[in-house]
């Protein structure tokens, strides 16, 4: 089975997402707003700003041009930064056909109305099934699937033959996809592990060692739980992998631009030479702004959402956030973890 | 208040819990089998073998005799290796008091008899009220509580007057301690964990990378839970401290011997080539036969704690194991995590 699937838009993730498809040897388009970036894809087999030197196979295709990347397209992949998917989805809106499989990769909220990217999405395709759209997500670091490492992931979406549709077209030997039917605690996981990755970054920076960070990593899946939770999602979700596994992977490893925004920061540098010489997006920052909302819209607790937004937006040292955080007076652990749950979902 | 506060054996474990207590101004002995240990203690305040050249507190003394590490005590923690926890609770009978408090703080089973360490104290302390018990756990490796990074333990009970006791002796700005009163989940937890860290070192000494450790991890976790669950842990208790929080430090550190016994699996060596290199007891090895029985009689499934049983006893290839975890079918990831949550502790 061969089967156009596009890809919007060039970042590593993105080509990284293209590297399998490719693989699988579909006909894979990759839009990019960049013609150069694009004739650099068509030409070369090159992605050097996100992916340095690293060989893209030769039946990855690359265009500026959104008409032509949707044209018969079995199915569309966006992973747009968060800021940019409404804007991406505008573009999309005259071309994508009702039958294409649409399928984000986004892990954010658009910070204006702290909607989810499927929310976005929707809201910018009238025309497109809202039910149908999927999320991928899960503990997939770009270089590593690029390089061919055992990747699993998972895929969600309210209509299970939509994400079969996108499991069918991913899954090989080595990118082992999951199916979820649970869309909002896929999205709301992948969004707020960031969070974390900053806090995790922070603690190692300031030479707080692997026990600090292995707390601030629990704690850490508390607060993406309960929020989670209220905001509909399904508690087994943020044990899986778009929860839990995404949260470590981005917390402990080098791959991680989130924990390494977090570590710079430690480091005595501001947020805006942070940005500047990572010179790719770090969701968390945004993300946080979102979270600290979010918990006040639903009343749920999240210190290290708080702290973070202390540290990123109103000169809170990062020492004193991180002690702040370790040294919460005495309590009972279970009581702490029992918030999370909500009984709706069991029993 | 200053308590005479005894720490059975001085190990890696045992030696950083008498630190802890010696910073909190406690009275602390340290018993040990070897006088010559037990001078190096006394005369050097070092703990070479286990802690190289770091410098022990001069209030921390040591004693071969356990009638004099008993006499008066307000607390006794015990932190021998699994396979000696009845040796040492027998030689404890004669001179444990009724009124002390009685924590362990290790991580594994009897292998013979599938007990809890907890349940192993009762059996040979019959005059101690069984209930009183307290086990200490979560993610707090030695080496770091030597030297004071900040680090957050839990202490269970059934009794909750004694886990508050625990923390009392224990917590301070850097050691922090909540209270669970799941005893049987907290010791699972952290008996299970060791296994899935062996997995870790094989998937990272096989150069699988950091996706693939977060699945294993992520579906580690589910593993813990489901067996803990059918043992009568209570499943929030695998989402706290005792649970991820301690898996993931035992995945990710470099200071993790089970981690480290994994990794050196990988590379070729045999298992008695790396259980003499590594010089301590390495709990998941026999954790894991500990694991593979008790899968069978809960009816639960461990493919994890499975393949390992196969690398470490049945001479499979440490990458025909991992690639067998990672290649399993496609499936429904919620179905997978349902099966650990149990209704009867929800709703």
């Amino acid at each position: 089975m061969t089967d156009k699937v596009s890809v919007l838009v060039a970042g590593s993730w993105g080509t990284a997402i293209a590297s399998v498809l490719a693989e699988n040897q579909h006909d894979v388009m990759l839009w990019t707003r960049s013609e150069r970036q694009a004739a650099e894809i068509n030409v070369e087999h090159r992605n050097r700003r996100f992916l340095g030197d690293v060989e893209l196979p030769p039946h990855v295709r690359a265009t500026a041009s959104m008409e032509e990347a949707l044209r018969d397209a079995s199915a569309v992949i966006v992973v747009a930064p968060s800021a940019a998917m409404r804007e991406v989805a505008r573009q999309m809106r005259p071309f994508l056909q009702k039958d294409t499989v649409l399928v984000h990769a986004t892990k954010g909220f658009e910070t204006a109305g702290l909607r989810r990217m499927s929310t976005v999405l929707a809201e910018e395709l009238p025309h497109y099934d809202a039910d149908s759209i999927v999320v991928l997500s899960g503990p997939s670091h770009a270089e590593e699937v690029i390089t061919q490492c055992p990747t699993t992931v998972v895929v969600a979406s309210a209509d299970p033959q939509a994400a079969e549709k996108a499991q069918d077209l991913l899954i090989n030997t080595y990118f082992r996809v999951y199916t979820n039917p649970d869309m909002i605690g896929v999205e709301v996981g992948g969004a707020l592990k960031n969070i974390i990755a900053l806090g995790a970054g922070l603690s190692d920076g300031l030479g707080f060692g692997d026990n600090a960070k292995a707390a601030l990593l629990t704690r850490g899946l508390a607060e993406i739980s309960r929020l989670g939770t209220a905001m509909g999602g399904n508690p087994l979700t943020f044990s899986g992998l778009a929860g839990v596994g995404d949260l470590v992977v981005t917390c402990t490893s080098k791959h991680s631009r989130n924990w390494r925004a977090g570590y710079m920061l430690a480091q005595g540098n501001s947020l805006e030479t942070v940005l500047e010489q990572m010179g790719m997006v770090v969701e968390g920052v945004r993300t946080t702004q979102a979270a600290c909302i979010l918990s006040q819209k639903y009343d749920i607790s999240m210190p290290i959402a708080d702290e973070l937004y202390a540290v990123l937006f109103e000169g809170k040292s990062p020492r004193t956030a991180v002690e702040d955080l370790m040294g919460r007076g005495r309590t009972h652990e279970i009581e702490e973890v029992a918030k999370q749950v909500q009984t709706k979902w069991f029993g």
